[in-house]
């Protein structure tokens, strides 16, 4: 999504959204029980300090306020307008905002890029009108946003009709308007409040990353949370995370699309385009957005992110507490899950403990089951563990007193909170008053063992942004296959070690010098036969000149039934590669977000397991190497079971060097499969490459 | 764990336990507000018809009324004593109830088997003084119980000493005492009161399984929820499980131990032997008790079970549909993730909705977002979709109107509920009043995606008990493992097809005469050398009687290196076998569940994916068929990628035969790998078999 620069500073357009002097509300309904008529009372009620004007030519007064024709009577031209006309108004309504000098034109009807073609076209000529006068455009198909600090509720959203909104340091931007809701209540039921919440609606100008850019330095905002239903406008989103991560501002995503019916679903909804739940998980992690998995988790991370960094640790160690034994265990069994490793506390903590009369039972937690759960013996620990330089994260379980005496059980988690380590508290049962007072305190605070464990899992996988991801070539566009020796020499070109390759002609298969041994292997060589195994035309173990001129024949003969028209003449003959292992190098630019990098097991095996690794290209050989421990099929090659170790610091290097396309934006997809992996070295024998029209 | 049989009728059992005539408190602490303390309270505010009566020799009164220096000197024997005394005390004062013939004994010290060696010494002996008397035993390191309808609340308990208990028609049996508070709370906190609750401890006597076969004909419980740390009494548990399912009452489980530490603390906390989680997955499977995967599901699953039997069906269907779009995906992407297969509305449901005017967006969810989500408009729509008789399971999602409008909102969806099939609902924003109003008229209602997806997933997945499953020997033995021939031998004449073997004298393997061709392959025969390739003790691809010669020699000497003192004078010869793949069959007495089978991949990627499929043996054909189906990796030999087809039906006869292991009860572990698996037949080349001593 291109967006032409210089128009509005980030502060600029931070202001037009959510401080702007006038407001300007189109098509206002009378009935404030309508979403459409809600904005107004909204405002009012949530006390702006700004002009507000209705725009209505039906009325000459909506709900008590006069009511003008168009913008154009207006005694000033307003900084933001929310157009609450239907998809077949909104279009006009945008255009006369452009006209008059609008800054920012915030629009609710749907019915455009979600809708289908003819839907993204009226979509993209509103955005032309709006860029064509320097005008930003927030949706369409935007339920609006409020700024809690400002009292520009310029939204529809039912949320607001509840007169209590908590103010918060948590933004909240969602591509989902209805879901905003959702989580702003269930935030709200445990304590935390919001700075501003976006609904962003089809991103068809200001996208979740330039939205996020324009708040980066805003001074009431500590932590962002994201409810995604795609990734639009990547390169931007990449660039908010690392301005946020560059700031000490977390940025916690929740990305619907984790199973095939979710991501259909999310497509189906938002217009856009589909990727692979594992290439989004590269993308956020790679440009250092943290990812919870669950609705709840995202609320508490804000949380337990707030004021940290990642850790910068390749197994960061967290330690549990509890009062309680079935509590404390739950809890470590999905922190176990999540990915966690639990480890008992340091010898000087536990003496410490011990000391202080405490028995302690059961690691890896530290369980004070025996101790009665005493608030003043429960001080001394939970201080001893906060203080363990051993945790990086430390996890607090509190049983029925958490219910039973909130204010006492709840006052040495706030203070053990204080020591600044990422340090929350799961309680055992219902107990919101609890959760609240920890919250409002700014420690995090858990509903459920598993929203803890999702958001103490995401903050131990959480990464500092990588450094090198090239950018997103916008266009998509249409490929051809290049054929293998093409494909083998641009890998090569890379550096990517491929197998030595010679072109013969069909008809003189026989005489061909050959620079290798026999048996060699002889393959079709034509960019119209990018599946040469299918249609006969792979030959292997051929052992000798008249074998190959033999084979050659056949690969002609077969290819000409699975290819009628197709005329080909040439071969390509290559020596026989065996290896210890097969893998699979992918590459390709994903819709989403761009240039991708795989590596996967080769083999019969293959995508039978959800066994690869991902990363945004290219990568480093250290990031290579880091992907290369992540695929399990591949623990051959490490020495599994005493077999024989492969070259991985050889794969390492290939991958790097594979990973490299990124700079070739004209190449849309490659396949180097399989690459044999040797005791030492790895080669390429085969290479697929589609390039861009 | 052993009972006497016919000591009491299940029915008696239940009034002993949750409507005694009297209840004698031994050691009740005069301090209230102590968890020792506190019985008396509960029992009169429970309004608790029978007699209580106090035991102290410490004192003439405790708590306002009068305490006997000992049982003896109480006017009657009461039903049912809770000890509150400490761990040095509690053994006396069991005797001391045994000897006066009280029925039922709840101990509350812990320090028994979950606390080492000594304890489980001290468990012991209490259990044999109890069954000594006929006496019955709960606990002990038991909470106690209470049940709502009679008033006898004899536990310790804290969430007891809130006023408010909702009586209802779900009875919770938990091996962890402090957890029952925390599940409790929060069902309470959702309208779901229980008729009972028990505290079970270390089952020392009384288990889960024997509680709940006594409460299966309780006029009062409609549906069982278990907190579970470890299995006990595998045999009474599926007794039960079996019973209830008759009865038409689910059993729904949560169980911890899914990661390795909490497997581990399981086990550090129960005293219990070590089982993996997949096996107590299969264990509950074919038992018949659906199992969940979080605290709120196994809640919400209650009201979702209640009245349901097991769908009973392959691949059952899922609808879904919404009134917002962010809310339903993030329930269908759960979903998915949870196996649900998510459809479309059947053709005549989807023209009764748009025959209403509705308009349905983004299959295969029925998305009325357009529609305004009004409730006389989503009326219609859900009782079409609860009707559809395509869906097993209906999920009904709602977003703000759920908070903002309750009971309007609600009325449709409780409506809909008395379709009789299972039909929730996912209420998006936070809306306790929602939940309450729901669970109250019996609709089953879920707080979050991840929830709603839990319990719904245990339902889809929820079976039958399944016939045949062989009972658990109870006393663990050492074992010993037997030679190849013997182990071979065992398993062909259960039905396995087995390698042909020949057995040699190593000094005479020159002239020895064999009844198939070259090449062969010799192996050590020696119960004194389990693992033979490690040992030097294989030689593969044997072409002729000096060869075998040779091999021989060279199989002794290395055997002897490895083996000092053994003496190997015995080859096992057998042909080369080859196969399209490699299976493992493996058999073993799980100390929890008692005799499992497994089948899972062969070859260099043995153990590295989690990819196994384990049932309770004995299985028949179809259920090892299934097993066949459930492991991922044997794809190949189902076809995948065009490659060739293996005889699954040979290996689900081999593999049903090899379950049939459970019938002899002194083999505590038996493998058959690899198991061949070809084109016609399947072959077992080695099998290892340990027998009990």
């Amino acid at each position: 999504m291109d967006t032409p620069t210089g128009q509005t500073t980030s502060a600029a357009l931070r202001g037009s959204l959510f401080r702007p002097r006038s407001v300007g509300l189109v098509g206002l309904s009378s009935d404030p029980a309508r979403p459409t008529g809600r904005p107004l009372e909204y405002l009012r009620r949530a006390g702006f300090g700004g002009v507000v004007y209705v725009v209505n030519p039906m009325r000459e007064e909506v709900q008590g306020v006069r009511a003008y024709a168009s913008l154009g009577d207006l005694p000033e031209v307003p900084e933001h307008v929310y157009v609450l006309l239907g998809t077949d108004l909104a279009g006009q309504a945008v255009a006369d905002c452009a006209a008059a000098g609008v800054k920012v034109v915030t629009v609710l009807a749907d019915g455009f890029a979600e809708a289908g073609p003819s839907g993204a076209a009226r979509q993209r000529e509103m955005v032309a009108v709006a860029r064509g006068a320097g005008m930003r455009l927030l949706g369409p198909n935007s339920m609006g946003l409020a700024d809690l600090h400002s009292g520009a509720w310029i939204t529809v959203n039912a949320i607001y009709s509840e007169p209590e909104q908590l103010v918060g340091r948590v933004a909240l931007l969602s591509q989902s308007g209805s879901m905003m809701g959702g989580l702003i209540s269930r935030a709200q039921a445990i304590g935390l409040g919001f700075s501003k919440s976006v609904g962003v609606g089809n991103e068809a100008d200001l996208s979740v990353g330039e939205i996020g850019l324009a708040c980066v330095d805003d001074p009431e905002t500590d932590v962002f949370l994201l409810f995604l239903e795609t990734i639009r406008d990547a390169d931007r989103l990449a660039a908010f995370a690392a301005a946020a991560q560059a700031a000490g501002k977390p940025v916690i995503a929740y990305k619907l699309g984790r199973s095939a019916v979710g991501q259909q679903l999310a497509v189906a909804h938002t217009g856009a385009l589909l990727s692979d739940d594992v290439v989004v998980d590269a993308y956020l992690r790679d440009v250092g957005i943290a990812r919870v998995h669950t609705l709840d988790g995202l609320i508490e991370a804000a949380t337990l992110f707030a004021g940290q960094r990642p850790l910068g640790k390749r197994d960061p160690v967290v330690g549990v507490m509890t009062t309680t034994g079935g509590g404390g265990a739950a809890v470590c069994d999905r922190l176990a899950l999540a990915g966690a490793r639990i480890e008992p506390a340091s010898a000087p903590t536990i003496e410490a403990i011990r000391a202080t009369g405490l028995k302690i039972i059961e690691a890896p937690m530290t369980d004070l089951t025996l101790a009665g759960a005493q608030p003043r013996f429960v001080k001394a620990a939970v201080e001893a563990m906060a203080r363990d330089p051993k945790f990086d994260v430390v996890v607090s379980v509190t049983g029925s007193s958490a219910r039973s005496s909130t204010t006492e059980t709840m006052a040495p988690l706030i203070e053990a909170h204080k020591n600044g380590k990422p340090f929350g508290a799961f309680l055992t049962p219902e107990a919101a008053a609890g959760l609240r007072m920890l919250i409002e305190a700014g420690v995090p605070a858990f509903r459920t063992p598993e929203s803890c464990a999702d958001a103490v899992g995401a903050l131990l996988r959480w990464q500092a942004p990588r450094a090198g991801i090239a950018p997103h070539p916008s266009t998509p566009r249409q490929g051809a296959v290049v054929d293998e020796r093409t494909a083998l020499a641009l890998l090569e070109a890379l550096g990517v070690p491929v197998v030595t390759s010679v072109e013969i002609a069909i008809a003189e298969a026989g005489s061909a010098a050959l620079p290798f041994a026999w048996p060699v292997v002889a393959k079709v060589l034509s960019d119209a036969v990018p599946h040469k195994t299918e249609a006969g035309g792979v030959i292997v173990g051929i052992d000798g000149p008249e074998a190959l001129a033999d084979a050659a024949q056949k690969i002609a003969a077969s290819v000409a039934t699975h290819h009628p028209g197709v005329s080909v003449d040439r071969l390509l003959v290559q020596p026989m590669v065996s290896g210890l292992q097969e893998v699979l190098l992918g590459y390709w630019l994903d819709p989403q977000v761009g240039p991708v990098v795989t590596l996967a097991l080769g083999g019969v095996l293959v995508g039978l397991y959800d066994d690869k690794s991902v990363r945004l290209a290219p990568v480093d050989e250290a990031t290579a190497a880091e992907m290369i421990g992540e695929v399990i099929g591949l623990a051959p090659l490490r020495g599994h079971r005493g077999l024989p170790k492969g070259d991985l610091a050889a794969l390492a290097q290939a991958l790097a060097a594979f990973s490299r396309l990124a700079e070739h934006v004209e190449i849309l997809e490659a396949d180097a499969n399989p690459v044999m992996v040797m005791a030492t070295g790895v080669v390429a024998v085969d290479a697929l490459i589609v390039m861009g029209g």
